[in-house]
């Protein structure tokens, strides 16, 4: 009957439906930890960890999602990519696109703390095209350390950039990365120097930064073709980030560039110009003082695009070999960010540093594994019970072990046979308990 | 002109909005944690850890989100507490409403886990009430112990309480607490003895669940009157969980409260009262094993909500005298919640205790501040610049310091006057540097 064909066919979607449902998975872009992972990811983490309190930091935390308007206007053209909270009644709210901003309302709500010099190591969540083989996940880890306040000129800039420095060094990567430095007043000075009407800064700026991927005529092409300004303006763009700046790189360290640039006066008179050098003229003395100014490079073509950096910026990449894996760190000064949360217009001056871990666990993974160093827990005893002996003996036994705040486990069945016993002997060497 | 003042009026209330957009805010239900609350968070945090680490416990971590399908179903009627992200088009998502449903998820994705005893301290999201002075909020942190897989009857169970009790006892709680025991089988019995329809189980449950709070009397009128069931079923329901058992409950201990069940025959020959009898009978056996029986109380009256319940349930309360001041920790065994994710329906039992922590910072917040015991920083020590030397010396010293893994801060700013010198020495003392 054709009917009960149907209904059968019927059943039989819901039923595969059902299974289908169940099958279980994870959200896109997402991981789990495994205990091994997790492992290692404490050793990243005490590695950073130790850095950021060797410099006497604090540490605060903040909810995973803020407030819609909090995360609105920061970001540019990223901004697409914030993950919203359903409107179930109530306010709108967003997961926080990362740990800048919520402590700029951290310290725009707290207006008793002037200065803080804190760390804060949680997720961060971003609707991008995941990438798992290069580290690009969803939801991910920053390791954020900023030091907010008045301060004299570029001691925080410069502590800040050592503290990244140290981190680098102390992970085991092999020396195999590279920072660039530059100042978002000296690209707003190149813009204004070039011609680039004000409004096109921005995208401006974004095609400029895709400059560690793309050679100049491509991007020089980008920018007239796409967005539209004059050749006459993208010519002179390129005699600050085109093919000579690659060459003047290779050869010029952070003071000879410094040097360069003032000598030839490429900007003119430009003021936001004259602002930038003598900020870096301040930094590089410092960075020479703490003798990490020669693992710089001052490069114009870098062009990190958020909102909210008022003044020097970084960003360090791993490489490997002559060509670059990825960024691992960036970050910059944001003089402004505090004062857009605060009504009475009160500024805070801040300057941080944000560390990606998820391409650190990757190679943290790699040479953990084959080190043999991960171990997942810590038990050093393992009671078991024999067939003879009551099932109750060996709680005893652990009951007094952990009263003594011994780390003990007992088998959790009976050993009854030599198979089990050899189940057990198995165990104990899988979890490595001497 | 009044088409002038109505503009006028329409720019003020823009600027007026645009004031109030911008004023720092938090989501309702939300906290900051300061670098002081920060400090006690860890205290609490490394007391559990040590214990779940003491008992062999190896730790996961999984996204914060999950897939919307994967929440569903899990929850009974607290469904309606799960923040749901936008669809901002891919897939549905959801905020994890607690970590035992994702640690299932999390088997039943790892096909090659068999057994797993794991702890997860990480947050949890619920579209409650907030009520900050209770310690509910909407996001906050549980402190996950649960073990996966098969052992002989009991043992697990029995270690989980173990746990328990030995953190409810590390903790400075000065021993005001209480722990409740059922069985979900027992309120199953006891539903199908009184003739409770089968669909009315999971409602009735909420009722008696309310036994700690209101007196029978109101719960009797609730189940009469709003939830329909007939008055001989309310009456019978009366001689588990009426006055009568709250008398037993004040003079008998656990063991004499299961041998007078087991006596009073009060289940008739139910096969499902059967079944948690013989259970209780050996987790009585274990807990007295572990010197902990005296600790609980077998309370027929306890009805956890949530669905995936299948064997043992518990909680413990703080109390303030005679009287609760919240649940703090509770748990059951869930059998069939990993085989709800599993395509082939493999099952894996697992039982687990899921401890909150919000109470516990207010109460270690209190007992740390009162002892001076909160440190926010490390430092060791502070090198500062006399406006006679060059402002890069201390720089060079606090160089050499970190590169020796010594705690060190500069001062961030010169000191030219007796008062600059005055701000820093009480900068050191604020921070308690030695």
């Amino acid at each position: 009957d054709p009917s009960d064909q149907q209904l059968l066919s019927l059943l039989a979607n819901i039923y595969a439906g059902s299974l289908e449902k169940h099958a279980p998975k994870i959200p896109k872009g997402t991981r789990d930890f495994s205990p091994e992972q997790m492992a290692i990811r404490e050793v990243a983490f005490n590695i950073i960890t130790n850095v950021f309190k060797r410099h006497g930091a604090v540490t605060i935390d903040t909810p995973v999602f803020e407030l819609k308007e909090t995360l609105t206007g920061k970001y540019g053209e990223d901004s697409k990519l914030i993950y919203d909270l359903a409107d179930q009644g109530g306010e709108l709210l967003a997961l926080r696109y990362d740990l800048t901003v919520p402590f700029a309302r951290y310290l725009a709500m707290n207006t008793d703390v002037h200065k803080l010099k804190r760390y804060h190591i949680s997720r961060v969540y971003r609707r991008d095209t995941p990438n798992m083989s290069k580290g690009r996940y969803r939801e991910f880890f920053q390791c954020d350390f900023d030091i907010a306040g008045e301060y004299d000129p570029m001691i925080p800039d410069a502590e800040v950039l050592m503290v990244m420095t140290e981190i680098l060094d102390e992970l085991p990567l092999g020396n195999a990365y590279e920072i660039k430095l530059n100042h978002r007043k000296l690209l707003d000075a190149m813009m204004e120097v070039s011609g680039v009407p004000a409004h096109k800064f921005r995208t401006i700026c974004s095609s400029i930064d895709k400059l560690d991927k793309e050679d100049w005529a491509t991007v020089r092409r980008e920018m007239v073709d796409q967005k539209g300004i004059s050749e006459e303006a993208a010519n002179k763009l390129g005699q600050y980030v085109g093919d000579e700046n690659k060459a003047r790189l290779r050869s010029l360290g952070p003071l000879e560039m410094l040097a360069w640039l003032k000598g030839q006066n490429v900007f003119g008179g430009n003021a936001k110009a004259a602002q930038a050098f003598a900020d870096l003229t301040i930094l590089f003395e410092f960075l020479t003082a703490y003798g990490i100014l020669k693992k710089f490079s001052f490069d114009l073509s870098l062009a990190r695009g958020l909102d909210y950096y008022t003044g020097i910026i970084y960003e360090a990449v791993l490489t490997s070999g002559t060509t670059s894996v990825g960024s691992i760190c960036g970050g910059g000064r944001y003089d402004d960010l505090v004062g857009m949360f605060d009504r009475t217009g009160r500024k805070i001056p801040a300057v941080g540093v944000s560390i990606g871990i998820e391409r650190i666990f990757n190679i943290l993974d790699k040479v953990l594994r084959e080190s043999g160093m991960i171990r997942k827990t810590e038990t050093l005893i393992m009671a078991m019970c024999h067939k003879d002996a009551p099932t109750a003996a060996p709680l005893e036994l652990c009951a007094e072990l952990w009263a003594n705040n011994i780390r003990a486990e007992h088998g959790h069945t009976v050993v009854a046979t030599n198979k089990d016993y050899k189940r057990m002997v198995d165990l104990v060497r899988d979890n490595a308990i001497p």
